[in-house]
């Protein structure tokens, strides 16, 4: 059997670990899909298409490469927004569409699902992936697909894949050029070596050194290589909101989420004293502060790593690539600065409440963060979802996802679809609002349909809360959904309506230890509570407003 | 109170009828959503960003002008599908969106919901629009909106205009510049004369010729002009499916639904035998037959007018608009036709089957058929939905909605909510698949909320079933929901389970004669039952496949 463009991508995306794709058919991707069918990659069907794609994402962030198969158009138009997440916030997805043949195009210039030609589609990918390439020519395939392999693994953001249906089954022409093992392009290791040496010449100068870690780290699976680094340098170390988790939470040096927005005013305090300012894996964000940066620049006491640039003081390395750059300094010989005093731990002065009162958002994340263990998985929705997120202890790296910086509603139950298959030892626990939950709550649907059992907490404060905090109006209003009743519609869990902590506390018992069911809390909270992060954040989004 | 970016935009589009805006707010776009709150456009919520670009959609299609509003990227880049459906079919929709300020960008070069830099959005909407505009300088504001309202009024396709926070009260300076009215570019009358006259030579020399028209008729608000000339010239005439009820489907010229895929057999025939073709407001897709139409044009007897061009034989007129063209061919003198025996309709050889006879597509539609008045609005999703309407009789002018051509499942719903909202005369009938319904039936929560009571008969196949007659896999296969349970998760409306032809006379019954309630019909159906139609698109679309 000869190989064919159709069967050569699948057993590429096999060799690089994919063996779950996310999607829904159509009759220019049908081809393909049987293709699939054949293969031992697995075809999970979803009840949209931008669930296909936060459930691709999610599976990559857990599991290194994720993808999405979707018919032309009315397919992947329906997920551009899927696919920013995850080139915005680094999450390597496989975009796979089919489209109209190459010989119909010829003799009808109007095709069904077409908008104004046949490169849109393309075009419109063209902007949210770091490769977008249509696999019409048999002499080219294969080093087409390798180089948009290449870049998604490197870059680790989204790529773009496009067969016309009549091409799916056309034999590759075998080539005698270098294999995409070959073409890897790896670090100059006089640069790295420069590069390694001025980080030493600068920590070297320095007394108070903060490392700031971002997503970036887990996306290269280079956690290990960072706590050695930590370890070594005995430097105390925050995380960005999207990085949560990257290192272990319980780690003596880890001092909490910074953020200009979200994180807690000790944090911020203590990063903002360092006279050296290690960033890895992550760019400073409007979420984030950046006047510690500015500051150290000027005195040069920056080094900026991410997989875009090495940037140290104000030059850039561009032949040194990052996880390299990570794993020279984990093992170069660098200072160990003597322990200091950390930020105080949050001291969560949470007196359980009698239970009869009703449940505030303290009282929840309170009583949540007494239950999380190793064995969980959280993923929070954007808006107080995320924000009160930001203080809950999760227990080891991956435990903790959420769209922290693109911040796209609606991203935790498809996610949780993902997540779940990534790795199915772990239970895994939603946070998500009522505005993001009547988004794309019904995804549950494809859980209970994989005999998933996520645990999903609808915290219902009755609107759109972050925005009623920067600007109240009737737009902020919801209609008020049942949302217990959900597990009714999709044929599969149990559904709950707690109003108080006693509800709580039971509802939450009986969903972890039942591992044979999805859970549904439709929490109900007074409109008015906030966390003191959301207050923090609404408040300086609002400032910015006027 | 000087005029401000923000406030003429608004002030603009209720002068041009906009009185309704769907969509989501979000950080970047409160300030306008403050506006909109004070202007006299009401807006209306959705429960995600693709339902408000669907509803917009159904609106404009019904009243003529369409908006959505939404947040920069996570908001916009979620109705790329929507807007690319509008621009496909011909709908007038206008997007606005909110984007980060002038200032505020200068200041950090990452901000939350960005992808790649700051003109991505407006980059992906310039291939789905027919204008993209950003608003970010007073002097040029007036001009930029009067020009993008201007395509859209020509065209009648989606534009997309983006405004910086920081400048939707920013005043604009005023202008001497020629107004909107002005700027309208008209037909030069010699143009117009020529292609007349042309005409007129064709028609003099042909003994039977056929009228195809399309849904552009619809959106230039030009039925009556079509009638007349159907009329005068005594031709008959078919509609394309897209274009279904442009004429009164019992108007005595009226020949039913061309086209290549769906079409009954005797339509295509009647057709194919004219010997002049006059196609007016459609193009010829791979869902029609294109066949006599290039048999025609070798013998010099196609005109084939739509808002795009003008093309007579082989030649085209670009000074000739379309609206005009068809105007004065309803005015100048036209041969009339003699009668001749027209193609017989539909036997429709209804039989009632007995109370206890499972639910077939053959006794839905027939029994619906019945029901039917002009008091109704039939959108059909796409799949069974749309092909086994094509045979439903509807009794006026744009009673029949459904993306035919585009064909972007989960249409229906969404467009419910517009629809209602543009004619609130009418009660709205929606068909719709089970694929479709899991993909946006829970925008029926918004219907629910603006005390909208559309029927919804869920066609329960049990699985994406146009998809299983061209290429069976599992990938076709859905999880079961129980649709009719949807009214108690969003808390309105009464939902039926029907099994039997009996259970659905009752069902409809009590659905036609309660206009308080929203009702939910989930009508189960042996999923191999097919309607004549969808045997016959499935079976071509499957040969193209091989």
């Amino acid at each position: 059997m000869p190989e064919t463009i159709g069967s050569l991508l699948l057993k590429r995306l096999h060799n690089l670990s994919l063996h779950h794709i996310f999607g829904i058919p159509g009759d220019y991707v049908l081809t393909l899909y049987k293709l699939i069918e054949e293969s031992p990659i697995q075809h999970i069907g979803t009840t949209r298409e931008d669930c296909a794609g936060f459930a691709a994402d999610a599976y990559a962030r857990v599991h290194g490469i994720g993808g999405v198969c979707v018919t032309y158009c009315v397919g992947g138009l329906n997920i551009v927004n899927a696919t920013a997440c995850a080139y915005a916030e680094r999450s390597p997805v496989v975009v796979l569409s089919g489209s109209p043949g190459a010989a119909e195009r010829i003799q009808n210039p109007f095709l069904h699902h077409m908008v104004r030609d046949h490169t849109t589609q393309r075009e419109v990918f063209d902007k949210v992936t770091v490769a977008s390439v249509i696999l019409d020519d048999p002499v080219t395939a294969e080093q087409e697909i390798d180089r948009a392999l290449e870049a998604l693994r490197r870059y680790k953001r989204p790529i773009y894949l496009e067969i016309p249906r009549d091409k799916v089954l056309t034999p590759v022409e075998p080539q005698s050029l270098t294999s995409a093992q070959e073409m890897e392009c790896l670090s100059d290791p006089a640069a790295l070596k420069e590069a390694v040496t001025e980080v030493r010449a600068i920590l070297a100068d320095a007394e108070r050194p903060v490392i700031l870690a971002g997503a970036e780290i887990y996306r290269f699976g280079i956690q290990h290589d960072l706590r050695q680094l930590v370890e070594r340098m005995n430097a105390p170390i925050a995380t960005t909101l999207l990085g949560k988790s990257v290192i272990q939470e319980d780690h003596p040096l880890y001092i909490g989420v910074y953020g200009g927005l979200v994180g807690r005013e000790e944090v911020l305090a203590f990063v903002d004293q360092a006279d050296c300012l290690l960033t890895l894996g992550t760019v400073l964000t409007d979420i984030d502060d950046v006047k510690v940066h500015s500051r150290l620049l000027a005195s040069g006491r920056t080094i900026h790593a991410t997989a875009d640039a090495i940037i140290i003081k104000h030059h850039r390395y561009d032949g040194v690539r990052f996880e390299d750059f990570v794993r020279a300094l984990s093992s170069t010989p660098l200072p160990a600065f003597p322990s200091r005093p950390l930020p105080k731990q949050d001291p969560r002065l949470f007196e359980e409440p009698s239970s009869s009162t009703p449940v505030t958002l303290r009282s929840l994340f309170g009583h949540l963060d007494s239950l999380l263990t190793k064995n969980h998985l959280v993923i929070a929705d954007v808006g107080e979802s995320l924000f009160a997120s930001a203080d809950l202890h999760v227990h080891q790296s991956a435990e903790f996802l959420s769209p922290a910086y693109y911040t796209s509603m609606g991203f935790s139950v498809p996610a949780a679809l993902g997540a779940g298959l990534a790795d199915p030892s772990k239970r895994i626990v939603v946070l998500v609002g009522d505005g993001a939950f009547q988004m794309t709550g019904t995804e549950l649907s494809s859980c209970a349909r994989n005999g998933q059992t996520p645990i999903v907490i609808v915290l219902n404060n009755h609107g759109y809360t972050t925005e009623r905090e920067i600007l109240e109006g009737s737009f902020n209003d919801l209609q008020e959904w049942r949302y217990e009743q959900i597990c009714g519609l999709i044929g599969g869990g149990i559904g709950l309506l707690i109003r108080t902590y006693g509800e709580l506390v039971k509802g939450l018992q009986s969903a972890m230890g039942d591992e044979k069911n999805i859970y549904v809390l439709n929490v109900f909270l007074d409109p008015a509570d906030r966390s003191t992060a959301m207050t923090r954040v609404a408040q300086r989004l609002a400032k910015r407003l006027t």
